[in-house]
């Protein structure tokens, strides 16, 4: 392992002034600190201090999302880490970053700048610069709803999705429907696959008919809903899940300009539970994801994985939030209607055949 | 909450009596202290001393699963299960039980006995008596290798077999093998469909034809392999992988019974990397279960659950150890044989169909 003597004689500076580097000291400039921090990790240097349980902090790092205000989705993880890493005695720093931030800063070199022992990162989407460069990392690192393979020191925590739709669509066929639509988020988003695939799982498993075309890919904002739901509504679905409780505000508010009600003419079901569902008219039932519980995993994740433990995945117990988007189902006729291009059928063919029989 | 005043009223004994059936005491009859032991747990009785962490006491349950020999099954994953408990200050207590001591005994008086706050399982199959009582146990409970449903107070840690089986596969598929065997374990075994899914799945990711002849439950012993090497062998397999490293060393010793080399004309791959793996002839490539590792996942997951985090399930990376049991493929020619009524066309149809298009 390298010494910081090490990093002094490949870059012909004083042991000092590398120890000011790594350790946040003020009076170098930002260049040579980075110089410093690039070739400590590039020498392979581990900060001592970091390795032991009494001093530990864990780095919190969030993309895209909000986190401050109580009714974000970031609230209540960040505050269930806080929580779970308080009964371990371990700081945690919260570090805000964007996709610039990650080119211009290496994944290795924050960890050592700040002197985290492992990390946490939410909000990340799979093309990110720091997710290709944790393929080989030696930081042990959890993400929220995304997986990197083969690294074991790579973990992913998430909601249990096969038992979440599970819940939503057996809680629809007891309402007597058939027609159940499901909106997803984006295409090619790990959590996107993995929900469709529950979907389909779970409308196989109760026997019910798989139609392509109500099993769409969108997005994970309200106005994804425009583009699917007339289509949905034309083909006869008399239910829709959706990806998240977002995609499902905007699946109701476009029920009601099409002239339709909830739940009296389609019944709606969201995910996550996040604090406008209960706030929506009519108020939405829902797949709660538990944030703070999330938090708190990624926390013992770590834990587990800083005692080399090489967790793959550790996924939470969703739980059925009933509330009054559902009513029993009134079937309608389906009408002539064009293809979507986001259906399942052409997004993700290999997912849609498995199920297709 | 019941005290342990509730529990001498409803039984017309004394307070210091309930307490010696609750705390192990010996001057009382067996009798008694199962009557009061039961009462305890349908009252709602919950020992104060076992809810804090300091005094933390947590249960190993094994059944039909040798732990004491070094080279058993079970030794690595209590070892583990020790290790982590031990970082927290936390006492283990170690009971091998039958299924007719399960019928005797409700778990949860076997818990409250044991003055345990939370328990692990291992070697238990879903038939089991407590299995049905862990539906709507409210104890912190993490099964090996097994999942009850809905239930947030019971876990799941095992190994994570899609990525086990890609790994597998990716290296037969590297050794130009196409017609590639699996002989799982025991049909109807949440782990055996795991692992039959899992082959499906990188079957078709590879791209390799599925033929269902040579996807086939046997048993989680040597002896399974007599039944169906000769089947594989006959439709021109070139690779056979096993459901665990027992069920290979069947293989490789029918493989040779039958005139085959291996790996010149068959190869084998394994699953978990027991001791005897490497001393088999030829030693044997195999997907290695760290037993060490499933077992400080399981206490670490115990650890969330008693912080109220409800793990559905949390999975460890395999990790791919190439010995001597694989060789470039060398393609025969398949002759005429009958149907395997072990096939996972006839014994799990919904998984076939759902690959094989």
């Amino acid at each position: 392992m390298a010494t910081i003597r090490d990093i002094a004689e490949k870059l012909g500076i004083s042991i000092g002034t590398v120890s000011k580097g790594l350790n946040g000291g003020m009076d170098i400039s930002e260049t040579l600190r980075h110089r410093i921090l690039e070739t400590a990790v590039e020498l392979g240097y581990e900060n001592g201090r970091t390795k032991k349980a009494e001093h530990r902090t864990l780095a919190v790092f969030i993309e895209n999302m909000d986190y401050e205000a109580e009714d974000s989705f970031g609230y209540g993880i960040v505050l269930g880490f806080r929580k779970a890493a308080r009964r371990q005695g371990w700081g945690v720093t919260v570090i805000p970053v964007t996709p610039q931030f990650q080119q211009e800063h290496r994944y290795e070199s924050v960890m050592l700048q700040n002197q985290c022992t492992g990390a946490f990162l939410i909000g990340f989407s799979l093309s990110d610069p720091w997710i290709e460069q944790l393929r080989s990392s030696p930081v042990p690192t959890v993400l929220l709803d995304n997986s990197v393979p083969i690294n074991p020191m790579i973990g992913y925590v998430g909601t249990d999705s096969d038992e979440g739709f599970d819940m939503a669509v057996s809680h629809l066929a007891a309402l007597r429907h058939e027609k159940i639509a499901f909106l997803d988020g984006s295409a090619g988003s790990m959590i996107s696959d993995r929900r469709m695939a529950a979907y389909l799982h779970s409308m196989a498993g109760h026997g019910l008919r798989i139609d392509p075309q109500l099993a769409v890919y969108g997005y994970f904002v309200a106005d994804a809903a425009r583009h699917h739901v007339p289509g949905f509504l034309s083909r006869g679905a008399t239910a829709i899940l959706c990806g998240n409780d977002l995609i499902a505000k905007g699946v109701i508010d476009c029920c009601h300009a099409l002239g339709y009600s909830v739940p009296e003419d389609v019944s709606v079901i969201g995910f996550d539970d996040l604090p406008i569902a209960e706030k929506l008219d009519p108020p939405l039932t829902t797949i709660r994801q538990n944030r703070v519980e999330l938090g708190k995993s990624a926390c013992y994740t770590l834990q587990a994985m800083t005692d080399h433990v090489p967790v793959s995945m550790s996924l939470l117990r969703p739980v059925f939030i009933e509330r009054a988007s559902c009513a029993i189902a009134k079937p309608r006729l389906a009408e002539p209607c064009e293809n979507d291009p986001d259906s399942v059928l052409y997004r993700n063919p290999d997912l849609y055949q498995r199920y297709s029989h």
